[in-house]
């Protein structure tokens, strides 16, 4: 089995190959922003988890690097539309692509990326190929009703724990899923592996996304790369905002609606005043306790999976990496 | 052959349906721009040009209506955004999509339709798709291109015909030809007809476009559906600015540079006066002769296209029709 490392280089390798080729292509102000979209790194965490799945049931893990490609550059795709829309100013400790560009940019570059995804997909040499796109282009309507959600969840006050977890598997954990199964499917694996794949990939996306939002209230802005308490500043129906409304006693929950529907305030007031009433609440444990079963879910379906232990070891240890679960 | 009318009602009988199929999608916020943008009529050009080139190969016309979706499901979006970033307030007479609800919601709304116009793609049930498919997503990164170039135009001075030509081929003519491509294929027709088909395209969107540009200065606003003017309102560098500006006297360009270059204006006023000097210039009959000369190039290879006169007989129809040279 190829170690992580290895597969990260190779994406990255391969990431950096295209980004050339797309430095020599006019009009520049199209290209310069999907190559800066590109070079800001991140973990490659789609990509790895795509050839890793390949990787299960073939060596020949270059065949599967365009699709690897692909669904980084669709990632990133959406990265660009979502900080337009949530007017956000950094992205991995770096200016946003609206920001280091302009706007308008930041949307036809973000198109441009949406399209480059499918030509990356396109060079698949697969009989499954068609199979592919069909889920990869179910998997991206489903992050776009994600993202609308997450938006629209923005202006209500009544999210339950059950519309917010619903949100997140669309926008974060069906491209995770979507990357797995399509590597399986690349590597002809059965269906029935492919799905069992999707199943562990769900699971794993929503603990990913339930540590994401603990990480923006809870995280250290360094190695989170994007600006602390951002989620409570636009009021974001996180897990963490939930939960605090459930768990809140009448003079604690009169604090928080007061701060969700202020007007005007001073972020960093803000900021503190939710996280120690996040504090007083527990919620960082709760929040824990949550991430922790969808994680236990995840590696339950991992050893389950009818392969080899030594098949499962790099996939094993990436999602305990993903969630810190490795020291 | 069936004739155009019928292809339009087929058209709009498929587009309605599957309206009718995302009306009961959530989220609502997400589908109802989609509705919007489709329900807003238009002529539906590209699906019906797309329907006519498969009906020359094969009567199954049905087997074709869910490309010719995609292709008007497509250009829909590329409406969405151009509107965005032109900062366009009227389309078709109607408020346009981020206008009507709001900018993120044109741009997300915007993004599930260039995933809708795959989905759409993928029903067809073709030997051909995976080439249908890349001629489509070449197409999509084309059709981006132009608009980037179209809106670098706007800041410069200095853009020459042969740069003007390039631009509207990518941002108008190449989904044209890719309709009438993409049905050729789709009806299993030789390599050859199809890019025979391509090229009529290319010929046909080159003078639409030139007669858009036409219209916007020249034209009637109701019937054109936008603002007149509002070319010369943006300093698109249109074939009428460009052709003016290389006829201009000394004094006559710099009357025209100094309405370009003015920050502070009347709208009304700088479209008066730009339309007087392009009288004086005779830039309308340049421009008529410009149309001309794609429409009988166009013409042409529709005649020596090797089938039968009452095969290509709508083709011909459509494309008198649309150049407004069939009374």
């Amino acid at each position: 089995m190829v170690p992580i490392r290895e597969l990260q280089k190779m994406i990255t390798a391969e990431i950096r190959s295209q980004s050339e080729i797309l430095t020599g292509r006019e009009p520049k102000e199209l290209y310069a922003p999907v190559e800066y979209s590109l070079g800001m790194g991140g973990k490659r965490l789609r990509p790895v988890l795509l050839l890793m799945a390949f990787n299960m049931f073939s060596d020949e893990i270059e065949k599967a690097l365009p699709a690897a490609v692909a669904v980084e550059v669709f990632h990133n795709f959406t990265l660009l539309h979502d900080d337009i829309m949530d007017r956000a100013q950094m992205r991995r400790n770096k200016p946003t692509v609206h920001k280091q560009f302009n706007i308008n940019n930041a949307i036809l570059s973000g198109d441009a990326m949406a399209f480059l995804s499918y030509r990356y997909l396109m060079k698949c040499r697969s009989k499954q190929l068609s199979g592919i796109i069909s889920l990869f282009t179910e998997t991206a309507l489903e992050v776009c009703e994600g993202q609308q959600y997450d938006m629209d969840f923005e202006k209500r006050q009544d999210v339950t724990e059950a519309e917010y977890l619903e949100m997140i598997r669309l926008k974060t954990a069906v491209l995770l899923g979507c990357s797995l199964k399509a590597g399986a499917m690349l590597a002809n694996s059965t269906k029935q592996k492919a799905r069992q794949l999707y199943e562990f990939g769900i699971n794993l996306g929503l603990a990913f996304q339930l540590q994401d939002d603990l990480l923006d209230t809870f995280g250290n802005q360094e190695t989170f790369g994007k600006k602390i308490g951002g989620d409570i500043v636009a009021n974001k129906k996180t897990y963490l905002l939930i939960k605090a409304l459930e768990k809140a006693s009448p003079g604690q929950r009169k604090e928080l609606t007061d701060w969700i529907t202020q007007k005007e305030f001073k972020p960093a007031e803000k900021i503190i005043a939710v996280s120690d009433l996040y504090n007083e609440l527990e919620i960082k444990k709760l929040t824990e306790q949550k991430i922790d079963s969808y994680f236990n879910v995840a590696s339950q379906l991992l050893n389950l999976f009818p392969l080899e232990k030594a098949i499962k070891k790099p996939l094993k240890e990436l999602s305990e990496r993903m969630l810190k679960r490795n020291n």
